[in-house]
């Protein structure tokens, strides 16, 4: 099989690439992406991801619990934050929820229309989502959330992770891939370190959130991938809930 | 000086970034600012960017050599292309270029109207540009040009060199001045080597040009850093023309 893989490393940049036909990997590592794989790993039964705050509270009335985070923050009103923690033991099993954050559920809605598949990647399910995707005919692009449209680094590094698990199998179509492959093997030994430099890192610290940025580096917690169908994500299938 | 230094990977992200009252460097290495550099500094009286075809035959009637490349290639009916060895022991000095290109000259057009300054860059003038821009007081934007629309690998390794002689005196805004430095620091041993794996290397390496592509990674060949003063670009009074 010679399939492609493409990083596409802002939102703002997806008219560039065709989804048609491919798999899309939604990639927002802090934190909206560790939360839906932490979630649905620890029991939920689905989560809807939407666009506006609004929309998240107004599935509050159909049973859902909410989970909503604005520039770093939870928002007020709100069941839950953007904490992947949150979700630890089980602590939501058997419920729904609806959750809204600043990048991550953007990129999910504005692939969905077009993609053949979306799934959702964070370096907690790495190695599952490479295994995956290796078994799959169809060309890939690793969608990344970024911060307000710009490219950021903790997406960029986890493209470039999967990319070196991939790249056995799969063509690199543009520089892009190539760009994430180089700095995820340049920094690869201290993740933490490094991305404790970079702006988002630093703006979450604020909130005192250092030990979810640690949970969220840590590969292959959860052998989960999530997938969208419908409107909601779901565990794909294959791949085992714990 | 507190001074900041910021890096938008692709043209199509530039609504992101604030312009005003700041300094923008275009870079497109390969190979319209490596060719406005060579050919301001062999003695080009001015270059003079358009976004079209037809405008650029336009100024053929007003006395100018006119330069056109499309997806690498030279366009028929122009009289050069966009290799940059072209200009070299002053072929054209004293002539005025009107030279339009895939990326490089879209990325000028664009943010011309909104920065205070437009500066163009590439590693052969990367001492000169560090040097002016240490004494500046004015914040920092560096605009690759990207392949059509897309992040390619040539701009953002430049971008990192660029940021690699600044960080002592500006600080690094967000996550992709980081991502181009630290690409950058890993590969600067093998540039070419390295940068022959892209896709734009591989696709102008069909039409014959790795001999362009070895003379565009040359640091710190001329000390002229051309600027843009209304339409055209001219060698910036402070540096020297050869």
């Amino acid at each position: 099989m010679n399939r492609q893989i493409d990083v596409c490393l802002s939102p703002e940049l997806l008219n560039l690439y065709e989804l048609e036909g491919r798999i899309v990997v939604v990639i927002d590592v802090l934190r909206a992406t560790s939360c839906m794989v932490t979630g649905l790993a620890e029991g939920v039964e689905s989560i809807h991801p939407v666009a506006t705050l609004d929309q998240c509270l107004q599935l509050a009335g159909s049973g859902y619990l909410t989970a909503a985070e604005r520039g770093g923050e939870q928002v007020a009103g709100f069941d839950l934050g953007n904490s992947p923690r949150a979700y630890l033991n089980g602590a939501f099993a058997g419920r729904k929820v609806a959750i809204t954050t600043t990048n991550g559920t953007l990129a999910i809605t504005k692939s969905a229309p077009f993609a053949k598949q979306v799934l959702i990647g964070a370096f907690l399910n790495l190695n599952a989502l490479a295994e995956y995707l290796r078994q799959q005919p169809e060309d890939v692009v690793l969608l990344c959330a970024g911060w307000k449209g710009k490219v950021n680094m903790e997406d960029t590094l986890f493209a470039g992770a999967l990319i070196s698990e991939l790249e056995a199998t799969h063509t690199l179509c543009c520089d892009a891939p190539l760009v994430s492959k180089t700095l995820y093997q340049a920094v690869k030994e201290d993740l933490f370190g490094y991305l404790m430099q970079s702006s988002h890192a630093q703006r979450l610290s604020k909130f005192g959130v250092e030990e979810d940025i640690r949970f969220c580096l840590q590969a292959d917690q959860y052998g989960v991938i999530p997938v969208l169908k419908g409107e909601e994500l779901v565990v794909l299938p294959s791949t085992v809930s714990q």
